[in-house]
C-alpha cells in the first residue's frame, strides 16, 4: 500500500464530514467506489501534495517502425508507487502503408485512444459522484493528419489538424440535459483533452551511447 | 493492398529519379524498406492527397475506470484502409490510488507512450534515409500532473504541466553531432510531439441513447 492509499484510507476511516456526507453513503455506482472518490477529494483538500503525480512510459526499439513500450511505476506525492508489480507492455508499429508490419497501433492512434479512455473515466467517475447511473458509454475519436511534414516536405504542422470525439451514453436515471452538462464538465476537467487542446512544454534530451 | 500501397508500388517500379536515386539503392537499413520510404515521399510529391490520413480509436466502457479500446481502420487518401483485418485491442484502467483495478495503463500514460513510440519511429526512419545505422534506441518519457482540476478543486490545468523525454541511442557509423542533429529534426517533424506541444482543435459531441 502506497502512502497515498494509506492517506485516503485513513480519511475514509475517519469519516469525512460536510457536504460530502450524502455522496459518501453511496458506494459502488457504475463500479466506482464513491466513498473512496470522496475521500480522495478530501485528502487532496487536506494536503495539495496528494494531487501531484509524475507518470512515465518507456520504449525500446525493436526493428523498423516497431517499438515495445512498458508502463509501470509512477511518482505520487513524492514517492514511487509500487501498485504495479508487473509492467504493462504495449507494442507500437505502423501499418504497411506507413512502412510497418502492423504489429500494433501507431503513435498518433494512441493519442486518440487516450482521449477516449480519459473521457470514459471522467464521465463514469463524475456520474457516480452525481448519482447518475450509466448503462452504456462508448466513444469514437478521429484525428486528421497530413504526412507532409513528417516526410520532410513542409506543411503547416506534423500532428493532427483537428480531433473529433463522439460519445454515446445511456442512463436510466438522468435527463438529456444532465448528461449534456456532464459531458461539458468532463471536457473542462479532462487531463487528456487539456493535453491535446492546449500546449504542453515538451523537453527532449538525447544520450549518445558508446 | 490499398490504393495507396498500389500507388507507392507503382512509383517504385517506375524507378524514381532525381536526387533520391542514391537512397533508393539502399534497402533494409534499421529494418526500414528505404526504397519504399523514398517511393512514399515521391508519391506524396506527385499527389498531395496521398499524405492525408484520418485515424480513429474507439472505446467501450466496462466498469469503473476500465474501458476497452479498439483500433482498426483508418482513412487514407479518401478511402478506408483494409490493411488490418483484426482490430488491436487495448484495455485502459486506473491504478488503485486512482480508484481503478490496474487492468491497464491509464489515459495520460498512453500520451507519454505515444510520444516515445513516435520519436522511435521518426528517429529510425530518418536515420535509415540518411544512411545512419542504429543498434539501440530507447526512450523514457515523463509527465507531471496535478489532479486538482480533474477532482473539481480548481487548479490551472487538468493535464500535464510539463513533459520530459530522454532518448538513448547507439550507432556504429554516426557521430554524436549527427545524432544530435537527427534528434532535433525528429522533434521538428514528430506528429505526436506537435500534438502535445501545440494546441489541437478538439470537438466533442454526445449522443444520448434511449
Amino acid at each position: 500500500m502506497t502512502p497515498a492509499v494509506a492517506a485516503f484510507t485513513t480519511i475514509t476511516q475517519a469519516g469525512e464530514s460536510g457536504g460530502r456526507d450524502q455522496m459518501a453513503t453511496v458506494t459502488g455506482r457504475n463500479g466506482v467506489d464513491v466513498d473512496r472518490l470522496v475521500a480522495t477529494v478530501g485528502a487532496v483538500q487536506s494536503d495539495p501534495n496528494v494531487a501531484q503525480f509524475t507518470f512515465r512510459a518507456r520504449s525500446s526499439w525493436e526493428t523498423g517502425g516497431r517499438n515495445r513500450g512498458t508502463l509501470q511505476e509512477f511518482e505520487h506525492a513524492g514517492a514511487t508507487s509500487t501498485e504495479r508489480p508487473v509492467p504493462f507492455e504495449l507494442v507500437g508499429d505502423e501499418p504497411p502503408v506507413l512502412l510497418g508490419t502492423n504489429a500494433g497501433p501507431n503513435a498518433v492512434e494512441l493519442c486518440l485512444q487516450a482521449l477516449a479512455f480519459c473521457y470514459g473515466v471522467g464521465f463514469i467517475y463524475n456520474a457516480a459522484a452525481k448519482g447518475i447511473e450509466i448503462e452504456e458509454l462508448r466513444y469514437e475519436v478521429e484525428g486528421d493528419l497530413d504526412l507532409h511534414r513528417f516526410l520532410g516536405l513542409g506543411g503547416s504542422r506534423a500532428g493532427f489538424s483537428a480531433i473529433r470525439a463522439t460519445g454515446w451514453v445511456r442512463s436510466p436515471n438522468a435527463t438529456q440535459e444532465q448528461l449534456e452538462e456532464l459531458c461539458q464538465y468532463v471536457q473542462d476537467t479532462s487531463p487528456v483533452r487539456d493535453i491535446l487542446a492546449n500546449a504542453v512544454p515538451v523537453s527532449t534530451d538525447l544520450v549518445v551511447l558508446d
